[in-house]
């Protein structure tokens, strides 16, 4: 037997062993696509088995995340950190070899994927990313391809067929997508749902189309993904492959998510020709790791490349490194420019900030879903990203809110980039997925949501976001930042900076200024008090962005009863303060908490309680003028005043 | 002049003073598609212009809403409800002519539309129930055309694309795409963001394609409309278009949102020829009401029909009638059969509760995101709905979350179906647009989300979802039940069948049964009391779902201090309820207020305030079984009680 083929069937083998032993995993796609991963694997991907992973390594995504087991048993072949002993603790808790790839978990895998089509949209980005430093930098210090294994789930998913535009229009030709078509999916025959000719597809696109007819056939596999490194566009190679190939259920669904029973593993493994269990001869080990050799010349031939750099173009080395490197800003400086103009709309402050952080520190590049007239997220003099403009900061996302999401997550992974998106609040409910994705990984995208509450408007309550900031603050890891001031605005961009950690800041269409007691300090740390009544303050009023100077308004009504205004730009940072500094924030004993803010979380009965005062909006709001919509929703200083008042009799 | 050209050009002056007049809108594609509409209302849809509308009516969706003004002023010249004042009063504060076209707002306007590309998949939905009521009743009591107008924008968002795959693979050939190509979005040309093929993409989805090279020639388009009418497959007209032809800034992004000032709004006019202020002269008024009348004689015969059909065939009149009320079902009977399981797995129960009610509730439909297995939401004697059985109860939406809601939604509010669509909670964030627009509009669409916390465990953090529960709970108008037991599962079905409001049922995979003190009725009230310790109570626990009979647990090791468990399936509920019964629910005077559940959701604050216990989830959690993974996170009765006691101590 030729020694691919053997080497091919201890890799399915193996595989299969891995999710049979957990009981648990999917065979289906796993095996079926054994040949291709291992054609990548052996010829094609330029990788590094080390911790410290080389910069100009391929990158490799697993956009169907559910077929984890073939890539660890490909890891495991190859000579990366991964022993059978780690096979045999598949999805087990603790594990370096999850349910599906997790980036900081697996070695050498670039992003956590397992949600449909999200892999794609990072490949993209990657490939966006490698373009942009490639010719930064030049080919011979950023070079690479990106490569993403999909299945039919992920080019039915929209983010995925979002991101391929994307990727046509941009002409990414060092972006090659293996899709392993095998025409099933969990519900049955993918006929069931769709009819696309998926080739035609792609060249409408703008894409070069490779098929093979048999996936099964490793020269076929290896001679297409050749082919595919010579394209000036982005390629698709559309495998045809038998899900679960060699079972007894192969070519069904019923194969899918099924862990081969001990009977059926050993009739696998017998048709096979392999023996033993979890067991790869040496000889074949020898000659994956024959890739493995391959490649550790390549990485250190690019040490060496670099090292000679820094002999014979110092310059050139230190503006390579400096690049990446988190850069002295001075955000007081920022803050007084801002001041100087009086007052703007907060989405004019947002971009102010935005693009003066991004003339130092200037590896920032990201983009708008089609929206950079409107949310301001645009880098004045950073040129537009495009087939002829790789050096281009601003990248044209076009209407695809979900591909930007996760695109904006890949560029992010790809390299110590600083990266943003953005849309209007109310279209985040599209691209909730990245958004949670980045946050688990904690890659560093700031996204600026403008038009920020129901003061939007005319456009009426489809454009009104209510529940978007409650929804953004559910997820875990995600700093969600609604400034009300300039110190606040200067500030959210200083912790995303300085923090590199996804961040949201939210900004309104309305005017905001500098308020007296704001700072850049004291927004830092999510919360602070802003204003108090000379009578001592018996009433907590919390607020956020617009509200605050409403709130403020409010407090000097209650001047009689006493009040203390607390601005709560993020309530997650404000949170994670010590009790030393919350206790300095909060009143000691207070007899009545408020909060205001123009939206429908009810987060703020975590500092209101169950009985305080909560102003926020309870319902869609009806199409008019943004002030005239916002003052019949409740947002009225006197009418708030009063009703504060009221309560507080009672309770007094 | 022709008189169709005439018509046509007081519509774009009608139009664009609509828009100058409330210095908002979006002149640009509301003047460029004029020809489009123009055609479409003229000659071939069939409207009615009275308040009840004609059921056979052909459905028509604004999926690029922003051109609203444009169908306002279709609306009054063809004479809707839409007056010149409604026209005058555009975009303000409780008029008939909202920003984005209002279901339930404007007259005729099949539903709500704005965020981009929600309208297409809306428009397939509608498309799929007409082809299975045809089927069902015969194309003379149910038979019409959908159309869809859309933009660009609609194009490029992966919600449209899926749907119009979607379409593709069932052959809806009543459905047809008017797409309006300017190639213009608000950043520019399209061609920054996208280089589609469109005719190309579209055959490759199994549509027809037919071409309009100039969209502002009325006789082509009529003809290219003439043409779709006549096809197997679902149709997309290309009609090239210039956004604001005849302005000054037309075939530019500058007229997107561009409101023209009183000068360049008098030169278009002079252009056009057309003379007066929100002027139409009685010539035109009186050409385009031969429409009217023609619709009117249509519908004056479907009346007849129906009545003669009461006459002729009184049994299929009741049948058609009967289908879509509201049956009586015993849902007592129901849960007696659950209970005499004794104990199943969440999803199974749910899809039991689903398969009894759609056996009497027979105009239930739906399907999954391609996980009928997995979540069980399946009708077992339903069949797949498709190209050769328009009868079948089943839909595969194909893995595409976004698309499937945006669907479900346009099937609900085509007719009075009950409509579900089911997926893993963990994706239901693929699919908050179309959830926030339902709940917006009212549509009854029943969600089934289960596999609903991190028990769901090997397949990892991606597929545990924390933070979609309070995601979907932050949503105004959707009720958001999570059962316990098998008497609310029932109730949530019942709460559904009964209110026909937007719902979503979040199911467990592990296993529920049913508990003492629970029941139906109990269940309706959203929250109420399930346990009780004999020692008075101090302590109130609140819990769901699966943390329910975790909460009991805990509550008996707290004998000695003494405990309510509330169950709430339904927060949004419960606090609807009269002051009354949520005393009776309630302790009276607590020391210390607990909440159980495996969630993020912070909601839990309006009833433990500031200073209660909450047991949620604090982060992602690792790939490993299920239950370890749960207990790992603290859900363990002994570690939980530990907690509230040493709490307890410190209160007391």
């Amino acid at each position: 037997m030729d020694i691919n083929q053997k080497a091919i069937n201890y890799l399915k083998s193996i595989t299969a062993e891995t999710i049979s032993n957990a009981k648990s995993g999917h065979t289906g796609s796993a095996i079926g696509a054994s040949s291709i991963l291992f054609a990548l694997f052996k010829d094609h991907l330029r990788f590094s088995t080390q911790k410290k992973q080389c910069p100009v390594r391929d990158r490799f995504v697993l956009s169907a995340g559910h077929a984890s087991a073939l890539l660890y048993s490909c890891l495991h072949l190859f000579g990366f950190d991964i022993s059978v002993e780690d096979l045999k603790s598949f999805r087990t808790c603790g594990s370096k070899t999850p349910g599906h790839p997790e980036y900081n978990v697996v070695p050498a895998v670039e992003t956590t994927t397992g949600p449909l089509g999200q892999g794609i949209a990072n490949a993209v980005g990657m490939a966006i990313a490698e373009s942009m430093l490639c010719e930064r930098f030049g080919k011979e210090l950023v070079s690479n391809y990106t490569y993403c294994y999909a299945g039919d789930g992920c080019l039915m998913e929209g983010v995925g067929m979002e991101a391929c535009s994307l990727a046509g229009a941009l002409k990414l030709n060092k972006l090659i997508l293996l899709y392993d078509s095998n025409n099933i999916t969990i519900d049955g025959n993918t006929n069931i749902a769709t009819v696309d000719d998926m080739g035609k597809k792609f060249e409408a696109m703008g894409w070069r189309v490779i098929f093979v007819k048999n996936g099964n056939e490793y020269k076929d596999c290896t001679k297409a993904i050749a082919a595919a490194k010579k394209s000036d566009k982005p390629v698709i190679v559309i495998f045809k492959t038998v899900i679960g190939l060699g079972t007894k259920k192969a070519g069904t669904n019923a194969v899918h998510a099924y862990p081969l029973p001990k009977e059926e593993l050993a009739e696998f493994k017998t048709a096979l020709g392999v023996e033993g269990s979890f067991y790869v001869p040496d000889e074949i080990y020898d000659y994956c790791r024959i890739s493995k050799t391959k490649n550790e010349q390549l990485n250190s031939a690019y040490n060496n490349l670099i090292n000679n750099l820094k002999v014979q173009n110092s310059e050139k080395y230190k503006e390579f490194f400096a690049y990446f490197k988190q850069k002295n800003i001075n955000y007081a400086k920022i803050l007084s420019t801002l001041v100087s103009d009086g007052e703007m709309a907060g989405r004019d402050a947002c971009g102010k900030v935005l693009n003066e952080i991004s003339k130092i520190q200037n590896n920032f590049v990201g983009g708008t879903a089609d929206l950079a007239p409107s949310t301001k997220a645009y880098i004045n003099d950073g040129g537009d990203f495009s087939e002829n403009n790789r050096l281009g900061k601003n990248i044209h996302f076009g209407i695809r809110e979900h591909a930007m999401g996760a695109v904006a997550n890949g560029i992010a992974l790809y390299s110590d980039l600083y990266v943003f998106d953005s849309t209007f609040l109310a279209f985040s409910n599209y691209m909730l997925p990245p958004l949670k994705m980045r946050a688990m990984m904690n890659a560093p995208v700031l996204s600026v949501f403008t038009h920020d509450s129901i003061d939007i408007g005319e456009d009426g309550p489809t454009h009104q976001p209510i529940e978007q900031l409650g929804q953004l603050r559910q997820i875990v890891g995600l700093n969600v930042i609604r400034p009300a001031t300039f110190s606040e605005m200067v500030a959210a961009y200083k912790i995303f900076v300085e923090t590199k950690t996804p961040t949201v800041i939210v900004a309104t269409k309305s005017k905001i200024k500098e308020l007296e007691n704001s700072s850049i300090e004291s927004a830092e740390h999510g919360g602070y008090a802003i204003f108090e009544t000379k009578t001592s303050p018996k009433i907590e009023i919390f607020a956020t962005g617009r509200e605050v100077a409403l709130a403020i308004e409010v407090a000097k009504l209650l001047e009689s009863e006493g009040a203390r205004v607390i601005s709560v730009p993020c309530e997650k940072l404000f949170d994670s303060q010590p009790d030393s500094y919350k206790k300095t924030v909060r009143l000691k004993s207070s007899k009545l908490k408020v909060a205001i803010e123009a939206s429908c979380d009810y987060v703020w009965h975590k500092y209101v309680g169950e009985n305080g005062l909560i102003f926020g909006v309870t319902d869609y709001q009806t199409s008019g003028n943004g002030n005239e919509v916002y003052f019949n929703a409740g947002f009225d200083s006197k009418l708030i005043a009063k009703k504060i008042k009221a309560n507080y009799k009672k309770i007094k």
